[in-house]
């Protein structure tokens, strides 16, 4: 799953009475190219890095391991605290020392800490994952019988799914880790869950974490952008969701235009939904470089804002002349998409109707989507009219958060949409 | 035009009365990406190494720079010479040494031995283009008056194509490059055409190296697969070329069915063809991991296979129950798309029906496609209905060679299909 | 002091109002050299690492940062505790979890611990170090008033000193940092005692540890081995110290001889003094390699025997037909010299009589002096003259125990012997 | 032979019927550590290269590998050509073409060159070496019978020596890797002699280059400085030349003094001459730093002036309160031996008198010998007493030139002095 993170990698494996843990910077075949190779166990857990927050000596890396009176852990876990400050200060009151500032750290810490007042691991989970507060996907590796514990938080803010094959039970944050290992989709671990896997086989589970934050669920962007789209997340495909937002988009932002285009990869399937249910043909529109190293240095504004240049080129043939229906999942600054939509233009569309399958997103996420500040939206500090005139596009349609959770209908769970609304 | 070679990258500039050349293994932004931070230059050839031949010293990087009597020159290359170690031997007879196995070294050896003799950059490039036998789109950039000289070998089988823009002239392979980087396109140069741009102007322009090689012309398989969609080569639309093919195809290879799927990315054009021709509705079948790592390493051949499955994962709402067109550009080895079809089946089609829109590979390329040895062709070993077999489709139609011409039929030369037929 | 170690370093400094840290494998001009010209600081702690006893990730890098309830800390220290395995539990009891296995990750979460419960740094460091039991010369680097706290085992194992200069304080384990850096030594912290700097000056200073261990005092292999020669440590040059030992040798293993050859580097002071003593003229008899990489990587027995040979080359004119007096500091396993007494002969020696201004090594070091198993130390297994004929030297005489303790008389402090006798 | 050159290190080696060339920057260990242990091979040459002249590509790497018309050859040579830049044109003017600017690169064009003409190896280096004017010892490994032939200028500028065991026959530089590989030594190649080795022997051994070069000969800085004390060159050992050239020194410079020092590594043997004739007791006065990483950056003259402090360090109680002799082989820029006599000053010596064993350095050296341009060289530009006020010590004493002569009288060749006097 390295679409959803690409910082660092790491994987930790049960090794006779302990663990070994191995991690790194960088994509999973820079990270762990050789030492997955060389890696033979049968219990592990493994992490892709989605940001480090400027910390560069890697102490951020996921698992993190830790030694504690009866038992070594390695723990990962997929999301953001939002008492983090609150558990480290009170961690801190037991003479308990930090080395770094990430929400890991704190997780790991509180459960060796539980798990060492407890005398048990299963205890230990539960009783520190009552305490988190915020989004978290969790999974604790313990030598203590070599259990794989994983935990939801009680929201259900980030995805987390159970499968099963001949040789045993894999958990993952999406569907599409399942099938691309081999492993038969399951179930997802409910919100508030807790399970237990030993010897390959599932041998406690229970809702045992109070709900706590409202008007909270599964995350709705996992659906609008952050997901693989081969992914089934709480019973809806992300698809499925993906061309359903595109329809309901066609119905509340109707326009006459020749040709439907989507901005690859992210839009492609909302594009498909508007074309159908628009009618109006949908061709690609523009070619994605697949080869944009993460490693390039821009040092000026100027050379950053060409990266988009180098990132797409019009198909000229099926613009020209056209007017255009334009679909993109959501505009965070806007910078990006107004290159876009000016290729559009130089390429001889003669009109450019943006759509975006999204709403406005007009507030930071506190849970593990990373928009950054409320500034940088471009939606939080001006109207639909303003944002069009900005980007220079002939109209600006937004799907309605109604018509998004429509198109969001089959999942199983309440969504978390507090970026477009509070 | 990253996507033309990713194994090394390199830049040469006129610098005051030298040339300064920067290059190094891997992608353009691992191997340049501090130094074209820094360069400063009016005239400059870069260039992208599809292929090094396992050589790992990167000897055979380009551009290739060497001192003359007279002058400096850096020379960059595409293509494959036929004639390169008859053309070695001569310069050795002169005493001339090598110091590595590349065309490359060839071609700048013999330019500078003939610009010395000549005391011209011109002519030395022109009786040295006109040595040379084989594929090359040829650029040379010379100290004397600060010129680059393009050449096109009189098959014309590479494409290259000028733009130019305020600031001056640019020569690319592929029309995209141009678009990218802000430069209109003028026009291709001809097959047997020498260039000499100076001062931001084209001050020659000539047809004059004789014909060589019958049966030849622009290379058909970068139209199926080796260029972007968006460029224009030799006044043929890539997408065009590839719809068509698809559209041709479905005439040729009708089949009864719900869905057709073209696997990412190269095939994706040819199924959007399939599909308008057929009627049949068009949608995403696979998912394709953008992140796999280069640099991976796979010990065994289980991994080797394994990786595909990592590289592609079906979406089972749009395939299960259904009678899928599977599209493909080619088939090669025949061991990918074997996995893949197998992939459809497991996601639940009821029918694979494979679909290629290039006829069967049948021989090895001598002039740049790396589609290895001939063993390794399996159209040239078996029959239609063995492959299909062996992959395990329910039917596999591939377009005929005049299918393919008739595709591409708005291409300006005649079209090089050796590969198809001899 | 990169003779004190080499596998690693680091810097920790105090920055606004946290500490900025800094530290990788390899040589202070590896791991820091880029560092350091960008650090910016006026109080500031560093680390040589001497072994990192295995571990490749770089954890057991010293020094060891942390923030506890009230504060910041960054710990260096020298030394090895014995009983880092119970403080560690009874860490672990109250919840402290622990992520390597080194003794500085004990230190400084104790001291974590005890500045959390004592609401003083200096109480905290007070506390710890009292219940640390073995050698440890430490310092501690703390945001609280960005104070230094430096303290001293009770029996003074490691060395640890002070200087000073118109900008301030420096501790450091061996007064020719001192020298190097431009400071003035001032004494030696005494065995058992603390001492604060802060603002450049000395604020506290007092014995406050209690004393634990018997039959210990300032490690005598520092003066043999260990230290560098132009050091002063607990008031006795290290120059004379082994100056003194071979005059004292000289003395108890007199022979007649034509030259006497010291070992390049650290036998080269015992060797003038054996010299002086017996009158016997002194020479150099073998050249010492100065670039041989510590990353050479020696697959087989052979080639790692075949180091010493490359290590070391005899000077023919000094040695040819002659009677040598060869003096080393210590034998270990007695490989080495076994191959340089045999290059001795092969060039040409007529007799080669090795002495050694050590007594044999017969115990393993608990407290930081890294001799291996005591397996590997020849002399715990064989008697001289059985050693003497293994290595194949004419005669093999050792310093006395009470002969080298003589040498080091001048030591302030009591002497530890525990290698030589228990 | 790391001693001579850690810029880069290369090896060739006879595999099967071409040669395989393994090259890199830094020294041996760092570049060729791998590689040296999986090449198996009968017949190969090493090289390490001094300075590459500012080039960061490591095209100066030796040894050059080249294919010419018959056959391969790999070429390594220590020394400078005064011709290369004639030898360079002449060669273009046959239209062969250069990539660099290395006398190595021309050495090897040559040789391919006349060995394609000549039709014989042999005769191709033959009529080569003939064609170079300076300063080479030279070594060629051609695949023409696998054969080895050596090559030293008519001056006999560098070391060249062969060395012979029951394996085979080796051609080295200093006579001290004979010893560490466990040959012994035959003879030293004479000036403008040609050997060629074949299948372990020496098949041919002729004096066939003409002398070139008024008042050249076998290099005295090679004794002063340069090579190691544990050589032979031209039948004198460095070591005595040093001791004798100390000896010489005291006789031509006599001083009351209470302690001779040398500065460590390159005037300790000189040291031990001027204590020996002068009857003053020679004691070790300064410490070196061995663990100087040569990777440290230093971006201020400051640092760099630091460095001297960092590498040195007196040892007080041999120095203070007494009138010091303090030793050195070369001044050059004169500033480290300013903040030496410093050093000295501030450790207490009494008096500080300087004695240098080896006359002014007075004119830049065409042959090899690095020493920068004649403004870098102070004795070129100021009196002895001038440079005596500059740098602080209270005399000055330079060995004389006939002294030095007479000091290297076994030298079985003239002397090369031009550095001293032209």
């Amino acid at each position: 799953m390295q679409h959803r993170g690409q910082e660092g990698a790491g994987i930790a494996a049960i090794s006779g009475n302990t663990i070994i843990c191995h991690k790194d910077h960088g994509l999973v075949s820079e990270a762990l190219g050789s030492a997955l190779n060389k890696l033979k166990s049968h219990v592990a857990v493994g992490h892709c890095l989605y940001s480090n927050n400027g910390n560069n000596t890697g102490e951020n890396i996921q698992p993190v391991f830790t030694e504690y009176l009866t038992g070594r852990l390695a723990t990962v876990h997929d999301g953001n605290l939002i008492n983090a400050k609150e558990l480290k200060d009170e961690l801190m009151k037991y003479g308990i020392a930090f080395t770094g500032t990430s929400d890991s750290e704190v997780i790991s810490k509180l459960i060796a800490y539980h798990c060492t007042k407890k005398k048990n691991v299963l205890d230990g989970v539960k009783i520190s994952a009552e305490l988190l507060k915020g989004a978290f996907s969790l999974i604790v590796l313990s030598t203590d019988n070599n259990r794989l514990i994983a935990a939801r938080d009680s929201s259900g803010f980030r995805p987390l799914c159970i499968g099963k094959n001949k040789n045993g039970i894999a958990v993952a944050s999406e569907s599409c880790a399942l099938d691309t290992c081999g492993f038969d989709f399951v179930r997802n671990i409910k919100p508030g869950e807790i399970i237990v896997i030993e010897n390959g086989e599932i041998i406690y589970e229970e809702v045992v974490l109070t709900p706590k934050i409202k008007n909270t669920g599964s995350c709705i962007f996992e659906y609008v952008y952050f997901a693989r789209p081969d992914s089934f997340i709480d019973n809806l495909s992300v698809y499925e969701a993906r061309v359903n937002s595109g329809r309901i988009l066609a119905k509340e932002n109707p326009v006459e235009a020749d040709v439907v285009c989507g901005i690859p990869d992210s839009a492609l399937e909302a594009a498909i939904g508007y074309s159908e249910e628009s009618g109006i043909k949908l061709l690609p529109g523009l070619i994605r470089n697949r080869y944009l190293g993460r490693s390039f240095i821009y040092p000026t504004q100027e050379q950053r804002e060409n990266i988009v240049k180098l990132k797409f080129n019009a198909i000229k043939s099926n613009i020209e002349g056209k007017r255009i229906i334009l679909v993109d999942d959501s505009i965070v600054r806007g910078t990006s998409t107004k290159i876009i939509v000016n290729m559009m233009k130089n390429a001889g569309a003669k009109e450019v109707h943006l759509r975006i399958s999204s709403p406005p997103v007009k507030y930071v996420c506190n849970y593990g989507i990373d928009t950054r500040s409320e500034e940088d939206l471009i939606a939080s500090r001006m109207s639909v009219s303003e944002i069009r005139d900005i980007i220079g596009s002939d109209s600006l349609g937004y799907i309605s958060i109604d018509g998004l959770k429509e198109a969001c209908a089959r999942c199983s769970l309440p969504l978390c949409a507090n970026c477009f609304n509070r």
